[in-house]
């Protein structure tokens, strides 16, 4: 590394051990967030802290457990997290897993079921809070259990009929066969969790972790066009039309530091050169020049995008844009990444962060005004700002000790 | 009628025959809806006019042929609007109706199926649109067509059961059995302009009409709430989550003045009173009081709304009230209903209008500023617009003569 930072990473370090400790955490662990009568945690709460919907989010019980055990397992136990993390455990074990093996979307406070999706989104949550609850606690059984997950996701990847939900299908794939991002995706950074809770399966993991990000190159990274796209056809072709040309920046981001964690792990520099470029071109079109901050969504050829909500600011774009920024800087050096990290947390530090109540608001209009102050929601919880200032305090230590980056996941 | 606004009506009323005339239609009929090549109606065009996406709506294949044979029906035949219409109606009739009698949701420009959903809106717009046709152009086989679709959807409210298309349930209904206002909504609008195209089934429909209305005020209406409320239980009461909070006021004053219109063709006072009601709520609890305009969603007890939307103003919720608005005045001759008619109008023709390129913009930010600059989508179209412009310009008209308030659907 050439240039030295210490200083201002020390400091930075400082604004976000504070914000997860201080202004964040609290929120959760000292309110409403643990259900004492059913079990689980309830995630709709309002900007006071006061639950506005007590239906359970299924996705929110695995990033639970994911989020208080990440915490336990990297600043030591704690009890007031370890009584979350057993509570959405236990929850999730009871209530949200169907008879054929699929989770639930969302379920009753008292753990009747209410909406099972397609998705396999509750399952991976699943997988990595019980691979990091297994890891932080010593829990075999919890271990094979993330493990026995991942396999049924990993099948039903490779070949959808092994799905054991018979849904019916969504669309009309002899009509328009497509592949979505966010499949290959959860599936890298889940094996990634699971190869470090399970450093005996570490070559096995990692060889999928190698296939499923070649799919990811092949499909859906159109260096030639300058992006990643959210929605191709089966070859990876484009399709021409609103959902083809959807870029989602804040996804595109994530995936790239899941990839340069990635290229850390196997130091495979093509690795970091494609995700520093996932990275690049979502930071280049996401960044919105007029007002500053991250947009949600933007169109492949600046066609109009459909999304009603696709200039707002989403809190977990710009959390994810802060940890690859970072993420590059450590594993490059290169000053443009120290700089984009800087402007990307002005911008967020000045916005999201509820100064009187705690936690942060989740999305501002385009402008920059807030336009929801609730602080959770069934998509909104303790889990991608925590794991970014968890995150980003782990790279700021590198950078402050001009150390070697290592993998993050 | 007490007040005299013969001058006013008839200033208003030019202002919205050029609309109609100069502004709107021409954006379609002169531009891109029409498909040519493969007959049917693209409405996804951008602000000049060009095409953005070229998969096909099959709602707006039913609503265009409504539209353009409402137009014939009321001004007149003209080719270019008839061969709307023949082309929407060959198109959907060929491409849009599956094996089973249920309708698509989305087809390719060359008619591929591409997404059939659970509810029947595509079915509602089917059957309006070639009800409008055969009493536009005396097409027998057409009403016939109408009717019969139109028994199914009725079958299906009647009978879950019933419903040919197996589709696996959204939800779990023995955790939670939700009823959902759009429903009988539709069918009461469907069914009072099945009426008025065929007279010789009036009384069987005016039946349908009443009985459904019923369901509407019973379930839905909660004026100890001061509220209609879009998601109930099945016994009509409330469900205390955002879904069973939400109050949508383009709906409630769409639904307002479908009622208002059969308070009319029944001389019926008592439903007079609640349509009022209805849209007297919803326009005070939709309308913005900090920055004007309709908001899109409100909570019943204003706790957060989960709709990232829920403060866009939309050109569709402003053709509604300004309907609602007249419609209200019309049949009481009261002065507020006037002064919001004139509040709503002020707001709507400075705020939505595209000057440059004609049309309207359909999403706009909470503080008025374009959020889309496209004209059309899957979900916008030739419909809500120019059937405000022709109602609003028949209910001006009616005022502007000091007239007897007439049934509008």
């Amino acid at each position: 590394m050439i240039l030295n930072y210490t200083k201002e990473a020390q400091e930075y370090l400082k604004i976000y051990q504070t914000e997860l400790f201080e202004k964040v955490l609290p929120f959760w662990v000292k309110g409403n967030l643990l259900d004492r009568e059913n079990g689980g945690c309830i995630t709709s709460l309002d900007r006071q802290g006061k639950i506005y919907n007590d239906d359970k989010s299924v996705w929110f019980q695995g990033r639970c457990l994911w989020t208080f055990s990440a915490l336990c397992h990297r600043y030591g136990l704690r009890q007031e997290w370890k009584e979350i993390a057993d509570s959405a455990k236990v929850f999730l074990e009871k209530h949200c897993i169907d008879f054929d093996g699929r989770m639930f979307f969302t379920v009753t406070k008292e753990g009747k079921p209410l909406r099972k999706r397609r998705y396999m989104f509750s399952e991976s949550f699943y997988v990595i809070g019980m691979a990091e609850y297994a890891a932080a606690f010593g829990d075999d059984e919890a271990l094979k259990k993330a493990e026995n997950c991942f396999e049924m996701m990993l099948s039903i990847y490779h070949d959808p009929s092994s799905d054991p939900f018979k849904i019916t299908p969504k669309g009309y794939a002899e009509t328009r066969n497509e592949r979505a991002a966010a499949v290959p995706m959860v599936l890298v950074s889940s094996a990634q969790i699971l190869r470090r809770c399970d450093k005996a399966r570490e070559e096995y993991y990692s060889q999928i972790v190698c296939e499923i990000t070649k799919d990811i190159l092949q499909y859906h990274f159109h260096p030639e066009k300058q992006a990643s796209l959210e929605t191709v056809l089966q070859d990876g072709s484009l399709l021409d039309n609103p959902a083809g040309r959807t870029i989602n920046p804040g996804h595109s981001c994530e995936n790239a530091w899941f990839l340069m964690s990635e290229a850390a792990f196997t130091n495979n520099h093509e690795l970091l050169k494609n995700a520093l470029n996932i990275f690049d071109f979502a930071f280049e079109r996401g960044w919105d020049p007029d007002f500053g901050g991250m947009l949600y969504f933007v169109d492949l050829n600046n066609r109009p995008c459909e999304q009603l909500e696709w200039d707002m600011k989403l809190w977990w774009v710009h959390n994810e844009t802060l940890i690859a920024s970072l993420m590059a800087f450590a594993m490059t050096g290169e000053k443009k990444y120290w700089k984009r990290f800087e402007c990307v947390h002005a911008y967020t530090f000045s916005h999201f962060p509820d100064q009187e109540y705690g936690e942060w608001y989740g999305y501002l209009h385009r402008d920059g005004s807030v336009s929801h102050t609730q602080k959770g929601s069934l998509w909104k919880g303790p889990f991608h700002l925590p794991r970014c200032l968890m995150l980003c305090s782990e790279l700021l230590e590198i950078i402050a000790e001009n150390g070697k980056a290592k993998p993050i996941l």
